[in-house]
């Protein structure tokens, strides 16, 4: 959560003007997002987010995100919608970055889902499944389950000395992996749908956010993602009822198959495997002393031994 | 800039509910100030900034900055008027900090002020001198010159580092300061009137934030903080233009004693100096390596540099 990029009133001023979206009333950085700068711009007629894409997003795949966006508004999913100007440009430059502007939402996360929460989320993320499909863009998932091999590699050590023994459970966990399910219904995913990333207003889905990691997997695989961002307690403790609430939220819109059924917990374990690893590079590769400190690798290691040792039997359709 | 406390939902809509101020539809943590954590609440009626306070700023000393903001806001100056709760608190507590809700304030500060805004900036200064007249609060400059001394014992060795020869030339400074001026009409004074803080409108002065170092001390050794922060062109250059500007918009509103304008080169070299000790002593004792750079201490050495070469005759009076 950072303003990386400082923008100026000018700059922006004369940016704005391409649009017919009125004159600069107010202009803030927010911290929103992990790796990019956030502003919220407000104009005498309207609110928007602006966006400048620091280079940890690669700027070849910045049209697959704004045009996913823009296909979700435009199929009524609550999704930032990207605003084009004069000339119909979405995307374009600020301040030397690639930068756009999208409509604000309003809505704000939870920090403690409740199983309400878990059950409006798992239906939140089956209709951005249901509403993706169709989308014409496709990106593959860089950070799926045939780069882990690659990314332990980068930080199997640093792995090994964060806590001894820990290198081999991955290893075991990875060769279990090469097994990885195939023929589960595909489509656009969005790969990151942490409750930072959810807006609720009054206990109900409001808005999702951050499709920066958006690809095309398995729909399955993206509740796994979500089984373990919204279903562990702080404790670490797996509760079982927030799992049963955001599968059958899910359900309740999209019904998994037979197949997605039995591979949800493999899916869940790898899911968990790809936030430990980029967590643990980023660990590596932030400077001692740095203010903003990266995501604890060790929450998402927790996490990987629970999967390991319920071995599948997560208790999630067998009520 | 960044926000050093995260908030949690759960407590700010309890927060919310001890105020009459409406439901929460949105909550973004903003960049905004350097030293506190700062959020945009959005509820169901307005919008509002919500500060918590960080170890930086006193705790003891807070209701002297939440008092005058209330009561720069109760005559007509555009401060952020702190909110009261249902049984008239203004100061709280949130996620264990000091905290307090403040109205939202429209406009936007400018990077490159041109000279119109630094006459509307000095209007708008003389105007805050007017309406903190008559405000019972009472605090010391603690970074005034009677600290100076003291403030650059802890740095002196990192400025010669810093730059050979600094340390004498810094000492000289000193010695000039030991006569400073005396009887100069005092008040209420913001001490940190940077552009930064200052929120414009269609180029006309809208708002002042950010109140945390407003103490009493002479009025026109406010306008030396200025001439140093609105009147410098970003490669060093002293633009009287600018400075002239900024002192007949304060003269406009509140004219200048002879003793003020005689002083005022004087005090603009103090006030150099005061930046120059905090932003050194914030270099010195920010780690290697922090992603949150504090401010370039060079940018005062400069500043200094001019004010001594020019010894005590800016042209702001002789035109």
């Amino acid at each position: 959560m950072a303003v990386y990029t400082d923008i100026n009133d000018a700059e922006l001023e004369s940016f704005l003007d391409e649009f017919d979206l009125g004159r600069l009333i107010s202009l803030k950085g927010i911290a929103e997002g992990v790796s990019n700068s956030n502003f919220l711009i407000e104009t005498d007629q309207n609110r928007y987010i602006l966006t400048l894409y620091e280079k940890r997003t690669p700027e070849h795949e910045l049209p697959f995100f704004i045009e996913l966006m823009q296909w979700l508004s435009a199929h009524d999913y609550p999704a930032p919608m990207p605003q084009a100007d004069r000339q119909g440009r979405m995307l374009k430059r600020l301040a030397g970055k690639p930068a756009a502007l999208v409509s604000f939402l309003s809505g704000f996360s939870v920090k403690r889902p409740t199983a309400q929460h878990c059950r409006e989320a798992g239906s939140a993320l089956a209709r951005l499944h249901l509403a993706g499909a169709g989308f014409h863009g496709k990106r593959a998932n860089q950070l799926g389950h045939a780069a882990w091999d690659g990314m332990f590699a980068e930080c199997s050590e640093a792995a090994e000395a964060l806590r001894p023994g820990l290198k081999a459970e991955i290893a075991a966990d990875l060769d279990r992996f090469h097994d990885w399910p195939k023929d589960l219904p595909q489509g656009v995913v969005h790969a990151d749908f942490f409750p930072d990333n959810v807006f609720f207003l009054d206990g109900k889905f409001a808005a999702a956010i951050d499709f920066y990691f958006a690809c095309n997997d398995a729909y399955a695989y993206d509740l796994g993602v979500c089984l373990n961002a919204w279903c562990f307690e702080p404790d670490g403790a797996f509760n079982v009822t927030k799992a049963r609430s955001l599968v059958a939220g899910y359900e309740a819109v999209r019904p998994l198959s037979a197949a997605e059924r039995e591979a949800l917990p493999l899916l869940a374990h790898g899911a968990a495997m790809r936030f430990f690893l980029t967590r643990m590079i980023d660990w590596v590769s932030t400077p001692a002393g740095a203010l903003v400190k990266p995501h604890d690798p060790l929450e998402y290691v927790a996490k990987l031994a629970f999967h390991r040792q319920s071995a599948g039997a997560l208790g999630l359709f067998d009520q």
